[in-house]
């Protein structure tokens, strides 16, 4: 067996790597051709820790995965992660588990690629600044997601923690550097949003975390981070005005993402106003954005095809390099 | 993270440690005490390869695992193990996987150990003969379980392969001399279980292996092998003639194993012949035998109960007697 950390997926594999396998990912899922048991959960009596269980099986990709992610909120308390994954590859000839892979790690790696197909194939192709709402756990690969698919003049960043914004945007600044690009703090979700052309919230906000208002014409924005229905980071009014909308999986979305449950349910947009999945539009089978005018939101809540295609992805190139440590289980 | 792999395992922690854990399981199963949703299953296009994902917690025994386990019945053509299983366990307080264990060892030291615990509770105090029928992969645990719950005399082993048993018997003979039981193989099914008192069976077979007439009074049998609906290994006519019938789980017995579907059908049996769960025998809110001439008849297909106490015990040992591999994951 293969174990790859973080620190061997880096050595092999690139953020950019990923965002080509989620859109593979994407491509596969909406046409259907991955299997996806639902996921199991177990929910501790404390009614907050949660165990989840997620395979993923796509034959016509040559990939078997499962992720095992528990969500245990109250760690933060102790200084721990409050997200732990890990991610087993397995052999889809012979059923042999041949990878343990860093889960928070291939975690943080799919999420940004979702953004980063996301804006690819949605975002105007001359873009010139970005907006971060949220520097949480998350935040990095959703940044330099933003950084790879456009080419920005500045991102602005901000959080309900300035201060921590401030220190993400420097650490960001310095650890992202080759882009160019120039990353600042800024007070609140409004200052970030105005004037931006690619927008990305990834809170765990049961409150818009910007005003409609301040989305200018022809603006992207990516809804990552309310994976519940009682989370809202992305204002109501701005899913009634957008354009187009595309989900990562439509199933998902809709049962899972408040940005999308509670315009829904306030009637202020229409099961008929959802465009369709990302996976339609990568694989050719829908139309993207049209024009520079268009408004375009994409919610993603993240699907198990995500952790599939990037999990194998970095195993062929680990396997490839020479990467990892083999030890005998 | 604790890599635990086959020897690490062997090291510090023996079969008879996993009977005590599994009657722990098999009781806080029955008690209703352990949260096992139903287990995920993937079946491959060639209708044979499936990948399963079994997660468990009990939170009173401070455990939580998850197995992952792909059956692939075809790799024995390859000569490779039909079965590949690890077994992931987490830390009950964060969430943090903080072992990973050779799933294929655990397999076979919990299904070895369901049949001591229910041979422990089930069998006469006073046996001689042992029979084992079926010398697969499941096999050995299977014996020395017997073994350790009962002072046998001899112990007569048969396959369809008659040469595959003499194999079998003569490495067991060496393996388990510390019991001082004499291990022979026989040519049929039949010759085995004659005059035993305690028999495990542990085959595919869709026919049964032995005919109940050779069952003598006061036998104590264990039916492992047939954990779906169309495989018999046990005679529906021994099924009709026990005095007690007992399960790992209920549920799972009359949902998968043809040993008691194929003598419902046939109305041989009736759903009022069942004694109950061992679990409850174990924790004594029902009784177990209650005189030399009965005889019980036992069920096993597996609960993924069993999976999580062995390797919360496991995890426990290795720990404190300093056995595995630590690795920065």
């Amino acid at each position: 067996m293969l174990l790859l950390n973080r620190s061997d997926i880096e050595k092999c594999y690139s953020l950019k790597d990923c965002i080509a396998a989620v859109a593979d990912a994407f491509k596969y899922f909406s046409a259907g051709k991955v299997d996806v048991p639902l996921r199991t959960q177990i929910l501790k009596q404390n009614g907050k820790d949660t165990f989840l269980c997620m395979p993923a099986f796509c034959e016509d990709y040559d990939a078997a995965c499962v992720k095992v992610l528990n969500m245990f909120p109250e760690n933060i308390n102790q200084g721990l992660p409050s997200i732990n994954a890990q991610v087993l590859n397995i052999d889809t000839k012979t059923g042999v588990v041949n990878a343990i892979l860093d889960g928070n790690y291939v975690t943080q790696l799919r999420t940004g690629s979702a953004s980063g197909v996301a804006l690819k194939y949605l975002a105007k192709k001359n873009c010139r600044k970005g907006a971060l709402i949220g520097t949480g756990g998350q935040a990095a690969t959703q940044l330099e997601a933003m950084l790879i698919v456009r080419n920005l003049d500045e991102v602005a960043v901000s959080d309900l923690d300035f201060e921590r914004a401030q220190k993400f945007a420097a650490k960001m600044q310095e650890q992202l550097a080759q882009y160019h690009t120039k990353i600042t703090a800024v007070k609140t979700g409004n200052e970030a949003v105005k004037d931006a052309d690619v927008i990305i919230t990834v809170t765990p906000s049961t409150k818009p975390v910007y005003d409609a208002q301040f989305i200018k014409k022809g603006a992207t924005i990516c809804g990552v981070g309310a994976y519940q229905p009682k989370m809202e980071e992305t204002p109501a009014e701005l899913v009634a005005k957008a354009n187009k909308i595309y989900f990562d999986s439509k199933d998902a979305v809709l049962a899972e993402s408040g940005d999308i449950i509670i315009p829904l349910n306030k009637g202020m947009v229409a099961n008929t106003s959802f465009t369709g999945e990302i996976g339609q539009v990568v694989s050719g089978d829908l139309i993207g954005r049209e024009n520079d005018d268009e408004i375009i939101f994409f919610e993603t809540v993240g699907i198990a095809a995500q952790d599939l295609m990037a999990t194998k992805s970095i195993y062929d190139k680990a396997v490839k390099q020479k990467v990892g440590t083999q030890v005998n289980m």
